[in-house]
């Protein structure tokens, strides 16, 4: 046997799986020191025993997971910048386990009782940043980015059917899909501006008039920029540095329309500079967070 | 019978279910035109018909959601301004017609098999504002603003068990739960401003050097704003734009970690300013969107 070079205590509950990378039990030496709860591996490979490490924690993860009657859970893809939920699957455990090592949003399709890649047919894959797992344990989000439109028909997520909608009568519209703040404000500003096409009748809005006026609108937005540095400046009240932050978003996501610039991608930005990957960048800038 | 003043054409598939207030069926003539699908409805009260009218819709709402063999859909529970994903749980035929008539967001409690709104004894309520079903119709989306922390832990939402942090050995904190990018940086730098009051190692970063030095704040934020409008003035390119906009959010929210105002805050001013309940609001202003 070769000489051992690594020895790593882990600390599992007794029930962990231990898995042995290629088969290859002999080349590991084990003490289970019952006694004191520890898990004691040693082994000639350093690599190996960070496999086996990370593998026993993914098994001790999915036996934390209440799986339903039918080994299942519900899992939740979530935009990772947006919020937007895109879609609701379920997950068991091979799943789970898939996901957490491709990093691509799996479910269990309950109608072909099979494994299922969001994105293996339409390459619309939800690129896993981190999963979360509710206070209960049986209920899942993949928080991730979408390489593209995660809904079959299309569009951007499956929840395009608004019930206050089908209640007034209105036609389910498949661009139309569930909007937070932001994102609905930024779809009435993106309407404001297709609207322009058409003959206008009556004063136009105040949304209108921005995206006319670029004079206009570059000097509003350094204005209300001005009027919220003074609410520090001038130690106002909070009520007035959130209405001020309101009127600055508003009148630069009108900018942003005007440039045909999307808040996700703002948002794809700062996610990158400020995530570890981007500490490289940031630090080539001359400033951490 | 009193005198029909108001007659109704509903346009509904056959199998829908009519519903007469206070059971008074005699109060109403209904002529069902089968030959063309309408379901013509007199009555001598307006009110009346239109509660006919509302409630008849729900019930065809109410029978296009495809719920499973114990008669249940997935119920997800989602910030209107922030977009957190708060709970998910069960929801039935009465957990979405109650969801609907009380604007609560409301659960089939499987354990209870009872009706179960949330909120009922933490008084934090989910104000729901409106539902979106998906494109299978067996997944439900109640987006709403809660009133307070949604997990019985007192956590904000009930995801706050991160994979990573497990798989890491880190231990689970309440407190850091399933973060957007808007809300993960928001968080940094709150974290940043909570730092400022421990001894302080090395070269400050420079979000703590903008925390503390407000003076170089505002005048980041005054910069940043102008270069941002500077992309549209000289037509530059929108790679750009979406930089500057990042650049110009990062530094408004360090002035919002200043004056201890959150981001949700800032949403539910434009919410409130370009939902339809603020069209008063803004016409006083003499803006309208």
């Amino acid at each position: 046997m070769a000489a051992i070079h690594c020895i790593q205590a882990l600390r599992f509950p007794s029930r962990t799986h231990v898995f042995f990378p290629n088969g290859d039990q002999n080349r590991y030496n084990i003490i289970n020191k019952k006694q004191r709860g520890f898990l004691v591996i040693a082994s000639a490979d350093k690599n190996s025993v960070k496999e086996i490490y990370i593998k026993s924690k993914v098994e001790t993860l999915l036996d934390s997971v209440k799986w339903d009657d039918k080994g299942l859970a519900v899992g939740i893809a979530q935009n990772i910048d947006t919020g937007a939920i895109l879609m609701q699957g379920f997950v068991n455990r091979d799943a789970l386990a898939t996901t957490v090592s491709s990093k691509k949003a799996t479910f269990f399709s309950r109608s072909r009782s099979a494994l299922w890649t969001k994105g293996e047919t339409s390459k619309n894959f939800i690129n896993v940043h981190d999963i979360y797992l509710d206070c209960d344990r049986d209920s899942i989000i993949y928080l991730g980015k979408p390489d593209g439109p995660t809904c079959h028909t299309g569009s951007e997520t499956c929840y395009y059917t608004s019930v206050s909608d089908l209640l007034e009568n209105e036609q389910v519209d498949e661009n139309k899909v569930a909007l937070t703040t932001l994102y609905s404000l930024e779809t009435t500003i993106s309407q404001r501006k297709d609207e322009l096409a058409l003959p206008q009748t009556g004063k136009p809005s105040w949304t209108k008039r921005l995206l006319l006026d670029h004079d206009l609108l570059c000097s509003k937005i350094r204005e209300e920029a001005d009027e919220l540095c003074r609410t520090v400046e001038e130690n106002e009240d909070k009520g007035r540095t959130a209405s001020e932050m309101g009127d600055v978003l508003y009148h630069a996501m009108v900018l942003m329309a005007v440039k045909g610039v999307k808040i996700e991608q703002v948002l794809e930005v700062l996610r990158k500079r400020f995530s570890e990957s981007g500490i490289e960048e940031k630090r080539s800038r001359g400033q951490t967070s």
